[in-house]
């Protein structure tokens, strides 16, 4: 089984990154990968401490989230990671904070408005808000892929509770958390001492083509 | 006195997160733990710098924060985290920082409300102000623990001063420091363009009810 | 070609102030270096992640932003620094962040008042705001080449999108992007209880000559 | 003469915590220390990284900031801190910085008003405002030295420019930089929302008298 045992190393370093841009606290947020063609997932186990989270402590569920390989109980977000990949069949990465700035538009209910370049390139527009829904069931899962399929952006900010992003990989996810978390926290700023000037649709869409399909190696 | 080592040794561990996670500055801040079965608590020193807090450090007082066992003063807060032992049967742990988000809602002498997921989980509710109360006497131990008393909340942000969090073990009172300046600021940010989604009170109890079973391992 | 391997070494070095300082996340953000006496720069690859940016890393280009060595594609910000370079001869390094305060003027349009010694000294007077420009010919580069001949400020920035800074080095540029997010962040802070003092134009004038002539070894 | 290559070794680790408390950016920023008998201190050079900041980097002046003993120039501000050895003999160390949340209530020209137990403790009331003045001659340690003596603060906030703090050592000035930039912190996010509760001038004495006389060992 040496796709899984790759994929929780590429999970367990993944989380580094959260606390290295300090996006999570103490045992929250977690980050997951699709076992490409199995319906499994690899995801953090539930309340272990970020120190302790190397690839062993990963665990692989199944596509409910229930335990399929490992020592630990999964993250209690599994369920929701799982509806997505059950759902979006194009994601392989789902990751799951409460970054403050982030959570702080959540928590208004408030998108985050396009008002930056960085916003056009990486999320093709505003940054959507997802409903309100309780852990437990479908809801939470429900609510992040209908307000994804919606929107050209990889993040969704869940009302009272934070975002969720997804990527193609484990790693573009991870890049839509950092990312959304800084334009939270720059647009927060901006508005704080009056109203950021606005960018049309068409550059919007220049921008977001560009980066898409330009930026990088 | 073995138990007595190993507890310096946890407390002296702990200490280490209140400055990873910036709640503390120079050597302000301090966590306790009872000795379990005995009228023994451990504690910081006081006016010691964080770099300086190993195991040999700490010091173990009675439960009136008197020195029993150790080379240094205890910390100036001793007397109200005695206090609370001996009021508070259950708690193996107290913590206090002056976390600047937590201490600011307590120097407007307003509690945080619940209007995030993770506030409802681990605090169960808004989180309460207790009473501005001069160091020297029983006022703070007493205003900490009639605070608590009438919550579900494991913090109580004392008023002009900071936070006071307690745990069944002196990692979950950490837990807590660590939490409430999360959501303190989170809530900030949120209350500085705008007013929150309120959550309501069965929401509240269901999110309460299944982080304090379910969560974790 | 040892000239290039020494500056691919100080631009590689140079990387590292701005995640040091937090001025960027992920792989955003650049450093670049004129190649003294020759129509070359060196530039930072795009996309490439700030762990990876060692001096082999590095890329050099003619000054149309054209690749003339190095394994990897240039910065997608090439381009705008190439202008530079071109049309300020006494310009030897360039910088590109999108530190959030600084980019929230940015976002505003609005320029950040010479409040602060430090403003004076650094920056000769307000921080000036450049154009919004599109990606993808030579509209970031004039915008910023009109901006700052107009202006005393080794910063501008840009609308929308973030700070550009200059310097007759390239540590000079980065100590420029260290600095205006910093004033950046202080007048922010100042300005949200209240208006900070003005300092007058002959102030600001002796305050920048000295520290232009005095200030360091 | 290991008199002074002991404090050398003293201020140069004071440095670390300016940087460990990101009160200082780039070269911005210094500590010196009294040399204990003799009409000299020993002071941080002028523009010189933090990282290069050993103590053989430190130089000796005289009580006016002329250079006795060292490579490199002393720093543009060696001439306030010799004023305020030669008005204050109880003075043994001086602290300036540039930090953002002091030098924000500096740029407007307000005091910090005693609203937390901890600038009661450390500070015995509100942390004053001190002149305008323009480096080059005396009326920096002038202003410093006028506005600390109608007080009991080792804290002024110039304006427009930064605090500049004193104590009995050169540990016990830093100790308050960087009290003045969490207190400047916390009292700025408590009154984004509000305004926070007075304490009484009895209370006021009552903690700074504990503070100053019980606290530590």
């Amino acid at each position: 089984m040496s796709i899984t045992s790759e994929l929780r190393r590429v999970v367990a370093d993944l989380h580094r990154e959260l606390t290295r841009y300090e996006l999570v606290i103490w045992t929250a947020g977690n980050v997951s990968a699709r076992v490409p063609g199995r319906d499994l997932m690899v995801i953090k186990p539930s309340g272990v401490s970020y120190d302790d989270l190397g690839p062993e402590a990963m665990v692989v569920t199944d596509l409910h989230g229930e335990l399929v390989e490992g020592e630990l109980a999964p993250s209690s977000d599994a369920a929701a990671h799982a509806y997505v990949y059950r759902h979006m069949p194009e994601v392989g990465g789902v990751v799951h904070t409460h970054s403050p700035y982030a959570t702080a538009w959540a928590a208004r209910g408030e998108p985050i408005p396009c008002v930056l370049t960085m916003i056009a390139d990486e999320f093709g527009g505003d940054i959507p808000v997802g409903p309100f829904a309780l852990i437990g069931d479908d809801s939470i899962g429900r609510g992040i892929v209908e307000t994804l399929r919606s929107s050209r952006s990889p993040a969704v900010l869940m009302r009272n509770h934070g975002p969720f992003t997804v990527g193609a990989t484990p790693r573009a996810a991870v890049k839509a958390a950092v990312m959304v978390e800084d334009v939270a926290r720059t647009v927060h700023i901006a508005r704080q001492l009056g109203t950021p000037d606005v960018i049309g649709q068409d550059q919007i869409d220049h921008l977001y083509a560009r980066y898409q399909n330009v930026y990088g190696q």
